[in-house]
């Protein structure tokens, strides 16, 4: 059994992580750490774990983390995990990082828009860039997984088949996402108050959102070209899920059928992504719960210009059940282990 | 590998038993069917089980599923389950009805309460009601199953240690159930149209709702006395998830201690009743996608009343996967089988 | 015009006094204070009012607040209103506070309940309680009103027809309550964060409701006799409303027809409370928007009981329209003024 | 007093018609037609106008409706009106038809996107536009007014400025709206079945919506030039509000501040459009309930593009509000009255 340790366990990917850790077939939890709740019963924070979780929330005491634990999950603001995943990768700990720290390859791009020195930046290089679907060689590899970003996830693999097969012009490329209200965290804001966010749906952060220079990193690499991006998120009064509407410009003439027929070869062997028949366009409802991906395709001939959407549950694939994915791919279990439920539709 | 057949699988109790049904170790899919889908891909109708299963609905041709099928899962409004039943039943096979059709022992008050002539008054007597944590000896040897209401599962689980232990006037009780919208199923009807329900409460059949009569029939049981009780369901804007606030007055002196203790014992081998802590009070949100069932307890001396609150997942423990464990029980497998995950409270 | 101060006009209850007063024929806004948002536009924190309401919040500097309002509004949490209040009567300043400082008539049972020394005994016997459908001539003669909270509003309405009529026995009163999350504030806190109650039901402070003690004495005053009742309010998934289903014994023989007449007399002048025809139940979409308390009856003979249904827009009849309909009864004014629109049933 | 006949007041639409109606100072309700509740009580069907509306539903006599009416609201599907509206002309009656069938100038575009044929082509030319912001004068003189649909109103407002000083290519716009369910109308279908649409989002009628043409019509109005316009509806789980974040490239060099600039002074005498300050966007709690719209202004150097965000409530300005708006300006009353009122923020 994989003994996990999983620091910043009490935010709501935390909550998922021990969930879905609890329940894994060669997983177990070694130790959960919290700011808030030092030497609390977990099931007490999350009473649906009550009977199931017996752990206690521990202080972060990174040394005895590191003996307990074989792999490290770190769930933590940006700017929190550096050191930690430095003194982890040190005693010859594998961690999988799911906040912000090492997603981006150019630790001053990371310092640019996170407004934080990055102290590690030597062990960038050890780190895979945890989108299985697109970086599994990498990640088996990997020491250290930069567990990519909620929006991204719903967006590289939206755009992955049209960029690798160059059809769309890729300074063309407009991102509108919408995303559930669990995005937001745990912490208490205005923005994520009841009556605040009932009842109403607004833009944030357009074309600032932190998301924006982990979004065009990738998309560049798969177009093997610099790819600028605008990107729009969303607030709506859900609380799981991100659909991600995308629009960009055809540089081939290539009908509907076609550019249906590279996705689906594209993710033959990708079990989590569903490449939905022509004229189906994905809802969250049909992954809330879930580690799949759902991908509906359109083009339009008459302005050309294909538009993606794709589905994912924020808090899974764009996030816990996703790193375990990462995980399973490190400790060369089968991909899919412990994260296959589907969701409940309702 | 017990194989199962659902008749009415493509209602909202009907997609849950498919989803978990699939994922049961001991079970499979054997044929479903549906009134409004005949010939269409179940997973076209539920998304969320596109790549998970594959099989088309199926007209109801009871002598097929009675071939096909080592236990019959009967999801139909009352009235439409008495006849298949009886078939199933003849050629041997177990039948599990999640209608009402099977859960009054009287069948005049069945006739009073649905406005429905009982076809098949003699199977009235082979049916055990289906409340695994009550009447568990009964269910492993039943040959039909009248599974539960969501109401009363909720109720039931509240008030029997109050009752078995004399501790309330069976004249006294009154209970205040707030309900999800999914208990209403996917018939399209004005008061479960979005925006109707949306920002809304209201009760609802107050005094009148047909979940009474089994209601009082297995209080009274429990009380071996008979039991009136007024019975006054809310619809509330949420869509899965029961909350039962019962009330009754205490004939005995007893301090709030002694009742948790009482609670504590009746369901200590109960896995799936989990007895609150005094002072914590259940949440559908801990409960939702799972078949627990939360009880909390307050002993309030200056007006001498019991208030027991009660939080199921209405179409779980309060229909489909509370029809698993009874299948788990007739089939002689852990109770647990198949139904033993937690809910995501998110 | 009447020129009016708000102290506390950046809380839900603030902002709905804000709006109202805005619009009110004879009353102006005259000054707003925050404790939070000195100096800010006012519209630039509830930007529905941009273009409408040009003030910026004030410091609370009680002497300018007292010397350039005619009435004082406190919206303030408990505490905090008491001296205010003391230094604009002493200026000869009309008040309405729509805390809980001024509700109780006993300064030790709100020392009991609130944890909090009463600095103005003295003041509380020239203090009315605003519920103008009870106490109309009090309040046109007083120079404090301490308006009602949320959950009495709703509770005292339903029940007055039955106590002044001695229907029912005073010891029998059970109410539960399902209110809206703007109930809780603009301030954060988990419970009302949108993850924690989107898609959730619980009862919360068990019979130790604050409410508790201004309900009971209110009902006491209408029975004539010492009521006991046993409240239980429910946080729901929604922003507006409360709903409250109330329980009692009947001590007299009489059918519901009598009852309804005897709720139609009652409230034959009383513009903002509609009774319901026999068979029709509120629901808070009826009253969302709106200064109404919709009332509906049922008698279970069965029983023996009343059950009795209201539901009010909890931040309007349940604080600022009916602050604002005492303001008009204290100055002369139809009671109805500014206060009279519909809510928009979506 | 302007005299108001309905027809087809029972749909949502209508329902805030009727509200607004009956408190306009110049206007009263004269008679409310309705296809599915005649003979009932109109606030037996909506009873939060209870003791306010006493009329009753008629059925749909025309020659009935044309002699008691001054003006007339058809709110119907598409379709129906027509015919109603040639006789009203007949009859010399203002007509303002909330559907779809004058609002396109050219009649073969309407059939070609609403499957029906216009019997009434010679009508069309007598319809003025109703957006008034844009279109004033050809409203005040129109006999019939076509009033628009809900996302074109908020794309129209959004685009105007930008269009009518050709700073954007008219070929590169995209259109991502989100819209409350209330859109759907009360009519019962799956899609908006509260556990559907709960906790959901999607997209919807990618391209090929039947507000397309309405929106490109009209926005090559505006630009004096064919604009093709790429539009996404997506339906997200809240009753009321259309968010619309619309996307264009720019072909002038021009910075944000000047852009405002141009903004401000485009709707500086447009009272119910509100331009807000650089960094700031629109949110649909912020309009809800009122007429107005709300415009966020994005100018992206880095990818060259205008990101306009625009706010309305899509039954008031995207519908029945604005309706009366332009009975207003047909009567020569001021555009604001009756519809003035800010919406309530929660």
């Amino acid at each position: 059994m994989i003994k996990v340790g999983i620091i910043g366990a009490t935010g709501y990917t935390g909550a998922d992580l021990v969930r879905l850790i609890k329940r894994h077939p060669q997983a177990e939890l070694a130790i959960l750490t919290s700011q808030s709740y030092v030497g609390e019963k977990y099931s007490d924070i999350y009473p649906h774990l009550n009977k199931l979780v017996d752990l206690e929330c521990s202080e972060q005491d990174i040394s005895l983390i590191v003996e307990k634990s074989d792999v490290i999950f770190t769930a933590l603001p940006h700017g929190l995990s550096m050191d930690i995943v430095a003194e982890a990768n040190k005693a010859g700990k594998k961690v999988i990082d799911l906040g912000a720290d090492f997603r981006l390859d150019d630790s001053s791009l990371y310092e640019e828009w996170y407004n934080v020195t990055h102290s590690q930046v030597e062990l960038i290089k050890k780190a895979a860039y945890g989108l299985p679907e697109l970086n599994k060689e990498a990640i088996e590899k990997a020491e250290i997984i930069g567990n990519p970003g909620c929006f991204p996830t719903s967006i590289l693999l939206a755009f992955a088949p049209l960029l690798k097969n160059k059809l769309i012009d890729p300074q063309s490329i407009i991102i509108d996402s919408k995303t559930g209200v669990s995005g937001g965290g745990r912490g208490l804001k205005l923005p994520f108050h009841y009556a605040e966010c009932n009842e109403n749906v607004k833009a944030y952060n357009l074309g600032v959102h932190r998301h924006t220079p982990e979004i065009e990193q990738e998309l560049s690499k798969l177009a093997g070209d610099n790819v600028e991006a605008f990107f729009t998120p969303h607030l709506i009064p859900m609380t799981r899920g991100i659909l991600s509407t995308t629009y960009s410009k055809l540089i081939k003439d290539i009908d509907e059928e076609e550019v249906h027929r590279l996705y689906s070869e594209f993710y033959a062997d990708k079990q989590f992504v569903r490449v939905l028949p022509l004229g189906r366009f994905p809802e969250t409802k049909w992954v809330a719960g879930s580690n799949f991906c759902d991908i509906g395709i359109k083009i339009d001939q008459r302005t050309n210009r294909a538009i993606i959407v794709s589905a994912i549950d924020n808090l899974l694939k764009g996030s816990s059940s996703q790193a375990i994915q990462n995980m399973n791919l490190i400790f060369g279990l089968p991909e899919e282990m412990g994260i296959d439920a589907p969701g409940m539709y309702l």
